[in-house]
């Protein structure tokens, strides 16, 4: 994930409902078709009781196309319906950053 | 937290060392801080094999000052020597969101 231009990331916060049937294939289904997507860059991904996922995009065009994209479509249909009580989405330029390695 | 106003997210990603002793004490610790910090808008957090922070700004001031509070250098210096193998921090402008709710 190298970049000198800017770049966008796509946070998505989400609490669940109790019925996940279905959630973790569609969740790995859908992280793989991502990273087909035009101007994709990475995704990170984490759940406690809040979960949180982070996709990160070469620009707002490539975002909207990923949430156009039909199967996509679908399975944010079936979220709405089944598996999220509630979730943001929040688009965002990302201005700066810096990494620490040990 | 609602808002018109353009406002920012930091998000904090990282993986841990083995050697987590104190770590969680700390966390909250900072947590508890950040929220009597100036333009401090909130905070959501999740940890599996990374963890993520996104912490929510009304400025790129009040990242700066929450950044260089004293408590908070302390944090990041003991977090670089025993707890986090790496991390990745990315200042964001949150340019566009919504939300769905059951």
């Amino acid at each position: 994930m190298q970049n000198q231009k800017p770049y966008y990331a796509v946070i998505f916060t989400s609490t669940q409902t109790e019925d996940i049937v279905g959630y973790s294939e569609m969740a790995n289904q859908m992280e793989t078709l991502a990273k087909t997507q035009k101007g994709y860059l990475g995704i990170e991904s984490a759940r406690n009781s809040v979960g949180i996922t982070v996709s990160y995009w070469e620009s707002l065009e490539a975002i909207k196309q990923w949430k156009q994209n039909s199967e996509h479509l679908f399975a944010q249909q079936r979220g709405r319906e089944q598996w999220y009580n509630w979730y943001k989405v929040r688009i965002c330029r990302v201005e700066r950053e810096y990494e620490f390695e040990k």
